[in-house]
């Protein structure tokens, strides 16, 4: 497949964070257009962005002519269209696992904390800071005890998420992972997603795809 | 594949009945395993239905000694065991369209709607019923504005989500308008989902996977 590619990202948004680990370990070269989330009232409610994406959320790849939306499926396209090194398994069990601890995080924790989230709980529901912070790390926590026990009673678990290369469920475990400590969440407690994440941070992909790497992250 | 299919369910989940869909449009026979998420303080939360989804959420699908959670990743294991009819398009784009739709719900719509939400919002910050629905009409209000403009600027979009015949996107869509009419919102406003909601109903699958029609549903 030709075409340039172009990444609509935030640096620290954790679902474009997921796109740019998965473009890193497939060796794919990129440009990267920064959405600045909050900057302007936040620039991805600005007409140009919305009329590329509707929902008005990062991250967008554009793929030559065609505009890919949502970050599961932005990784599932760019694993159909460059197949190596796979991030899913070959057979239809394995895939279903991957997916299932992708989508315990993509579905089930890292919506409930997102920015416009966090907005509304402040702006309409009068939430506090500190509760606000409680109810971020309640999600987190609670969806990592989870993610641990479908990682620890598993023989499928290998040196990563499913088996020992990394894949999907890396993509989207490691940006969750960022998130809770900066909530001031210890990743001790659950020392199965600890190994994963430390085995993740030593390759160069996780590496470059980090938020504080990025053209738009904040200067050292 | 051989293997007898099991769905853990509960009949007004949103998530189970996306998965209640996605087989009947396959055709394919199972057992329903009801887990109450109300009585018994939830019967998602007993030991033996954790020990099955340590995220105690339905649905789970059994299909022999394999356990499958998540119910987008079932549904793309349904499609791929069972491949007619096709849950997803043939090409890679298409297909990423479709996923990006079902994500569109499935991550940034249902999930700050489910009732561990809702129960969290009432009992640890006080949120009163009236701004609690509120909050769930806001979700699904503005979810649903930006599916309705994914749907009505491509040409991807016909008779259902894509394309002339239901497919996974549709098995998503559809529960989530469900939601939407019990909290008091109004299809209108919504032309082209109003549309593909009319013609999905029209089809026995989508008829025999409503909640008023489970066993474990009220008695009409």
């Amino acid at each position: 497949m030709s075409g340039q590619l172009t990444l609509y990202t935030y640096w620290r948004s954790s679902a474009a964070y997921r796109v740019r680990i998965g473009l890193a370990l497939k060796g794919l070269e990129y440009a990267s257009e920064p959405v600045h989330l909050v900057q302007d009232g936040g620039q991805q409610h600005a007409a140009a962005f919305a009329a590329l994406n509707p929902q008005e959320l990062v991250p967008v790849l554009r793929h030559g002519d065609q505009v890919l939306r949502q970050s599961l499926a932005i990784l599932e396209y760019i694993d159909e269209t460059w197949p190596k090194p796979a991030l899913l398994p070959a057979d239809a069990g394995g895939r279903a696992r991957v997916r299932a601890l992708a989508q315990a995080i993509a579905c089930d924790v890292h919506p409930l904390n997102n920015l416009r989230v966090l907005q509304y709980l402040e702006r309409e529901l009068d939430v506090a800071a500190p509760a606000r912070e409680a109810w971020v790390r309640h999600w987190i926590g609670s969806g990592l005890d989870a993610v641990e026990k479908l990682l620890a009673g598993d023989p499928g678990t290998g040196a990563f998420c499913h088996g020992d290369a990394p894949g999907l469920a890396d993509c989207v475990l490691v940006p969750q992972l960022y998130n809770a400590r900066r909530f001031g969440l210890d990743l001790a407690g659950w020392p199965v997603i600890a190994r994963i994440d430390a085995a993740c941070a030593a390759l160069p992909a996780f590496a470059a795809a980090v938020p504080e790497a990025q053209p738009d992250g904040p200067r050292s």
